[in-house]
């Protein structure tokens, strides 16, 4: 099926909406984790979270102003912190109903049943029940002129994942940690490895990975 | 295991590489295909392609201007176009392979085997293998000041999916497209849905949407 431009611009809202969020392909589900000044939380999950670099490790979100997630930008400004937690197969339908528009003094934690995490003096809660737990500090905020989103950027100041997910070449097993893997708006999958792939060279065909 | 920073920033350089590219969870795994003024042809892997909006419908990638990525990027400023190409299950080997450090005279298309597709007058290929292929506009290049990456913001003129992919809420089945999902710098994931929702509301619980 080929659309042109003006084929998706005359589509009914919502199944644009559904369309979009589809076509480019498979996304992260995280829940972000934050506090207001006075530690009020509030936890959302996003499917932008996007690699910016690994030295120094650097994570980028994206958000729409005008939505539910806007609790957490506001939250972000304020104390500089956030952070990110994998979805994963227990807690997928807790994680999508942090997506509903609750008000701001409500905390999605409550509102869903999952567990606000403190550790030491961080100023924004982790989930408890995820398995990959990321402390994020702001680095920058960057309004995108284009349609109004706002991007963030962070710096990872800690990590914290099960003893034994991280692989012999230091990468993250996403199985172990029994991550989701999110397509558009709503549809949650689990994943099974298909193929691992060495570093690509020029001078070489492709070859796959063995990993212990 | 919990990492701090230092621990984070005191690892070899490709453990590091390895750990801070799998953190976010699974990534999309997207063929992007350009040419220059003359027609030489490029195509590169690339894991940032992330969602910025429906109405006007945008997507953004982030590249390491210090990268292979370069020719692309080039590319997509000479000619302000680009092509998105979904990676599948027959072609994760040869989408891999574009990865590799090609001379900018060398085309990807060429090395790994992938078949450039050119529609009407669209000024980049698309990749024939590839199941959903997206015909992309630049929009906005935005240097990212905390690194040196950019962001490269594009509004979609076309998609080419197949006809029974679209499902009952117009939302792309990434399983009719054997879509992959990528997870670190080179692991390909096969999926299967675990679960669906319905949208998200504060005075509903969380409840499973049924899709014929």
């Amino acid at each position: 099926m080929y659309l042109t431009r003006a084929d998706i611009d005359a589509m009914e809202r919502r199944e644009r909406a559904a369309l979009i969020n589809s076509v480019t392909g498979f996304k992260p589900a995280n829940l972000v984790g934050t506090a207001n000044g006075d530690g009020q939380t509030n936890l959302a999950i996003l499917s932008s979270c996007v690699h910016i670099g690994s030295n120094p490790p650097l994570l980028a979100l994206i958000f729409r102003p005008d939505s539910v997630e806007r609790h957490t930008l506001d939250n972000i400004r304020a104390t500089g912190h956030y952070t990110i937690n994998h979805v994963n197969h227990g807690i997928i339908e807790a994680a999508h109903q942090t997506a509903a528009s609750y008000p701001r003094d409500v905390s999605e934690f409550d509102a869903t049943g999952l567990t606000p995490l403190w550790s030491s003096d961080f100023p924004a809660p982790f989930v408890e029940e995820s398995l990959v737990c990321i402390g994020m500090r702001l680095r920058e905020e960057i309004p995108l002129q284009v349609n109004g989103c706002h991007m963030v950027i962070g710096e990872i100041v800690s990590l914290d994942v099960p003893e034994d997910s991280i692989d012999a070449t230091s990468a993250l097993d996403l199985q172990k940690t029994t991550t989701s893997a999110l397509a558009g708006l709503d549809s949650y999958y689990s994943v099974s490895l298909e193929r691992r792939m060495a570093y690509a060279k020029p001078d070489q065909l492709p070859r796959r990975l063995d990993v212990d």
